[in-house]
């Protein structure tokens, strides 16, 4: 049976990746209803060696009772089919229907069709299907009512203000309601199994996620089965972090699944009484994503780095993306906006954004910042203006922007007498995990760095969602934040942001993080940028970052600076660094100087470290988007720029997937080809030799440095051309 | 199985009118939340004709994951009993417990206790039980979260201000958890059961609710329930309001009863095919409540309507006070106010008081009035005040204070420019039923009077919550409204309010409702009060009232007033006349001058009206406090006042539940006789020759106004006096 369902589910998540074209008919709800529910689902499957860990911060609920509406307009009479999730009336032109409700006849005409669904513990959903009438995400649904009726049965008219557009995702098949989804799980083989004298160690030869499996189980007696990142936290039954304990008599089947999903490379089972078994295999669970991005170059231990990245991705986009698979498992701002970039990169799933971005942020009224984080709220802001501008869906935009609004509302009312933000009571501010000592007092630089940038994308989205006045509004707020960012915090001394301010006192102390942004974010002068390059960037005795998190954006930062042949050189250095010491996957921390189980090791427990965490990953989006160089310069890659970098490599190849299609790019030191599949927009080179090109005409645009149009989709465009060295 | 569990519960509910004792185990939650899970359970069974029909407003939810909180300090060491409805986690001293966590055992010491709940589909709850460690109405809660953890694995301190009070009702049995409530119900027999050619009409003698049930069931067919407040209604199958229709085949058992519940005193039933019964009876679906007040008096009509009264408020108090039983079952802010009010002279039963204003309010963000109603949201806060006045509970006040102020923010946000409130998009401005042309435009004089007295109410709260501040800042708002109220609306001309002003122009309509409540209020002088009650009260050629509704404070008015007189006769004349109609319980709207029929019709439907309507059941409220003339002067009946009043009836006798026992009045025109089990106060009285009492010194206070002390508790006072003809 669960397996049966399992293909059912799987097949039809063939196109998850994709949202539901309007016209074919899929099951719609409250927009963020369902990726509420399902994050509430999947963050409370967290447990530590056993018991129960719920996240931080407060779980929300879908709205209950929710009317969906449409106008239709037919040539012909109609019968529609009608499927709902919950209890359901449904009314024609404001009639409330008797009898039968799941095939409704429609005569021709203009017609208003209401379906109100009540769901107490999923999600309200309708599914619709007529010859032309069906549920798509042209219908609109509202969880207020401001319906009634006056002493002569009279009802009053609804204002449309109160409608908003559906959400919706995959689920087209009107037998498959939303809530039986879960992710699809495949057989996999043990590659080692060794037996011990009272426990047996099996190894999957790779971090993976699932399932274990028993076969040929029989007798009785009690079995515990402890997971293991490493083979060292397997074996350690006392200390691993997460394990399973089940007493087994004869109701268990002979080939048993373990009930939890579980993070594993090994997996040391120890079995008591008359209890044996035969083998240990395990059901792999993943979400089905297709790689779209591909990366190959001429040095292989880059092209494992990428593998590798590409996998720990994989692995950590589950029904949300997620920050790591064996210890939280819960959907991190700043985690989850690291992960929306490199999936551009790789499987360009949007849905998985917006499920994230409408999971992250909740329902009304705002009690926290995002997981607490002052930071991460921030992230938030920015992860929408990014998915805006690689997929160019003004759609969600104007659906999520009364939460932007909402939750801009709840940070400006936290602002301090200067305009700015502090940590106050309740806010975690968090930065990263630093190894040096970082004051979280006061005013920090970073913090109001993000604010500022979060006001930008406040602007833009505002004007998208039609409200210019609020749009002109956030405008000023940002100018006048960004000019209290330097008044406040660029120190000339020391030619770069500090990091704080306390009672109005500029501290002495520099930290990489506001002057990273400032560099990513262009707020910078020409001038000043030189100086952070030099005084932090490239400082080798500036603070060290330990965290393939805050390295994400330094290494991006070096990168968007040129500096392309030093970030090779130190990802082949950090994340080499890894793989040389049996990583199958990226992991959350990674320091040099450590060794052996040292790497193991976080908050203060042997093995709290998470080995398999999407932040690892970031090599992903740096070789997209700084080495191949792609990406979008107007929403939805209607317009891209191409710029490859061979970063000191002999030759680069690969896709990057866009909203489009896909742009295909090849480089080595005599000839770039680049294909595209959709849009247009221009190849950035330098050239110690004029260029020659086989489609279109090359421009100078300056000393060595030329481009070529890029505008006839689906052919490749082949340019001679001399690397400088 | 489904009986033995009405049996428990009903066995568990013998207290449930009031709360769980300090120090006795019980279930708790998050306040609100139980109330609000159930809420939307009762109110989404409302039917039309077999078709869904939910509420208009919005349905919130629990919050799915919360932390209880308690600080234990032991002089042995204990273990305790853990319940939960959910999944969980214990932190002992904020260390997490592995293992099982059914038992834990605290060693002696002080010691915080910690446990989360995680349930999407009920509401997160345990019962906790130790030697002296009790989940009692001591416990903390929050759906907050600010615990996070550094890198070295050292979790932050929690701030304690994220903490209230939990909710409980009466669930003292660990075995029966709060999502398995339900009411009891008790078999009852048909009166008279009449065979026809193709149906049966039985009617059960009386109003009543429950499940039908029949007996003896053989064959197959269609079976098709009309059920029927009237006879009329009950063969009407084309017409009546609530129906069923199930098709019987061999599935159901011989003696079957209907899934739903209904409100009928007459159910036709038809059958096709081979589909026969023996016989038909009902399981009567109630909340269990004591009578504990009681009225007898010389006028057996008054008697028989004092018993119809409380039968009707015992049908319409369910899980919550509801409107009325057929049609909307639905809890209605206005309608609740009033069987606060009257279940205060009758049950006394503060928790299902409470449960109602949960239920009413719901959670933030606030999106509409309580309702969709402006004056509805008024009467919400007229209801908290009036629940402290009765029962002296400062703790719901403190727990529920921060909804009152979001509320009122929500209210205050909607002032227009004179800093009075008209209805805005979404507000339904409702006062009442009228037969004449009532305007709901601009700002009406009714309104800003409810809106004024919950300012007054605001301030009061304000004050027992502890926030001095905004107590002032309330009073003064309301000090001014009060007399913009003046200001706007008293006419001189007209000797009364006006309707409403539009425009900044008085109307010249005067409508009694603004009047009714200046009266009850003590607003008016006593001049404008003696105007008032002429130009209005009085007067008949005033606008009349049609509903029980608003009769309920125009009565009450005028018995302010000291008419009471004249009110006895209008409540034989109007309450009298529905019995004489045969009603078995009062109805929503009565209008002497309609006939046959015509009783049964509302909003434009043959059978719309209800006929069990709990705000036709106002002679409890206006018997008790103004013929009985008991009532609280000071919060929980710590200082009461007695002063009865014959009305024209040669005698009256009965009891007065308080929050410290009864207090029981007898009266005729030479004796007066008081009992009060708690509280002190006086008795007042007027008479014609000097009283005498058996207790204590009677005093003069002025004329032929008398007072004598009660202060001696369960002593009976006996007074001799003469009536004043």
């Amino acid at each position: 049976m669960k397996t049966v369902k399992f293909l059912l589910v799987g097949a039809m998540l063939m196109s998850a990746t994709s949202f539901a074209e309007a016209g074919a008919a899929t099951w719609i709800w409250y927009p963020g209803d369902y990726e509420i529910l399902m994050a509430n689902n999947m963050q409370n499957r967290r447990t530590e060696r056993g018991a129960f860990y719920p996240p931080f911060w407060r779980m929300d609920s879908h709205y209950v009772l929710v009317e969906f509406f449409k106008t239709v307009d037919l040539a012909a009479d109609e019968e529609v089919e009608i499927y709902a999730e919950g209890q359901y009336n449904v009314k024609l032109d404001g009639r409330l229907q008797f009898g039968k409700l799941d095939r409704l006849n429609i005569p021709a005409g203009r017609h208003r069709l209401n379906i109100k669904v009540y769901n107490q513990s999923a999600v309200p959903a309708i599914f619709v299907r007529g010859k032309t009438v069906v549920s798509d995400t042209s219908w609109l649904v509202t969880f207020k009512d401001t319906d009634w009726i006056d002493m002569s049965g009279k009802a009053s008219d609804k204002s449309m203000a109160i409608f908003v557009n559906v959400g919706s995702w995959s689920f087209s098949d009107a037998q498959v309601a939303p809530s039986q989804f879960s992710l699809p799980t495949t057989p996999k083989a043990a590659a080692v199994t060794e037996r011990g004298e009272s426990s047996v160690l099996v190894d999957f030869g790779q971090e993976t996620f699932g399932f274990l499996k028993l076969h040929g189980m029989k007798g009785k007696g009690n079995l515990s089965v402890y997971y293991g990142e490493s083979r060292e936290e397997a074996l350690d039954t006392a200390g691993c972090e997460t394990l399973d304990r089940i007493y087994i008599d004869h109701s268990q089947p002979e080939d048993f699944v373990m009930s939890a999903s579980r993070a594993f490379r090994y997996a040391s089972i120890v079995a008591d009484g008359t209890l044996l078994f035969d083998n240990v295999s395990m059901l792999y669970e993943y979400m089905p994503e297709e790689y779209r991005g591909a990366f190959r170059c001429s040095d292989e231990e880059l092209n494992r780095i990428w593998d590798v990245s590409a996998y720990t991705l994989q692995l950590s986009t589950r029904e949300f993306f997620i920050d790591g698979i064996k210890r939280d498992r819960w959907i991190w701002s700043g985690d989850a906006y690291q992960s929306f970039l490199m999936s551009y990169y790789l499987f360009f799933d949007a849905p998985s954004v917006t499920r994230t971005l409408y999971a992250l942020r909740g329902k009304d009224p705002i009690t926290s910042h995002i997981n607490t984080i002052m930071d991460y709220t921030f992230y938030w802001f920015m992860g929408v203006y990014d998915y805006y501008l690689f997929t160019g869906d003004e759609r969600f935009v104007r659906q999520m922007y009364p939460r932007m609004e909402s939750l801009m509302a709840y940070v400006l009312g936290r602002r301090n007498a200067n305009g700015m933000l502090e940590g106050l009571s309740g806010d975690w501010v968090f930065v990263d995990w630093a190894e040096f000592a970082m004051s979280k007092k006061g005013e920090l630089s970073f913090e109001q760095l993000l604010f500022c940038r979060s006001l930008e994308v406040m602007s833009v989205c505002a004007g998208i969602a039609g409200y210019g006045e609020s749009a002109a509004g956030y405008a000023v707020l940002s100018q006048e934040l960004r000019q209290k960012l330097f008044d406040g915090f660029w120190s000339n001394e020391k030619n770069a942001f500090v990091h704080n301010r306390e009672n109005g006192r500029q501290s002495s102390q520099v930290t990489p993080y506001a002057n990273i942004f400032a560099v990513l974010l262009g707020y910078l002068s020409a001038e000043q940028t030189q100086a952070v390059k030099q005084s932090v960037l490239l400082n080798p005795n500036a603070l060290k970052i330990t965290t393939p998190y805050m390295r994400f954006y330094e290494l991006e930062a070096l990168c968007a600076l040129g500096e392309q042949e030093h970030v090779l050189k130190e990802m082949k250095s950090y994340w080499g660094g890894m793989l040389k010491l049996g990583a199958t996957s990226f992991w959350e921390k990674y320091d040099p100087r450590e060794s052996g189980a040292q790497h193991l090791a976080m908050y203060g427990r042997p093995y709290g470290r998470s080995l398999c965490h999407a932040w690892g990953a970031s090599p992903l989006y740096l070789l997209g988007k700084y080495y191949m160089g792609v990406q979008p310069l107007k929403p939805g890659y209607g317009e891209f720029c191409i710029k490859p970098n061979l970063g000191g490599l002999q030759w680069i190849e690969g896709k990057v997937p866009t909203a489009g299609g896909d742009i295909a790019v090849y480089a080595d030191a005599k000839t770039i080809k680049v294909t595209a599949d959709a849009g247009q927009g221009f190849l950035y080179f330098s050239s110690a030799k004029k260029p020659k090109t086989n489609i279109g005409v090359v421009e100078k645009v300056g000393g060595n440095e030329y481009r070529l149009l890029i505008s006839e989709p689906k052919k490749q465009y082949v340019v001679s051309y001399l690397k400088i060295q």
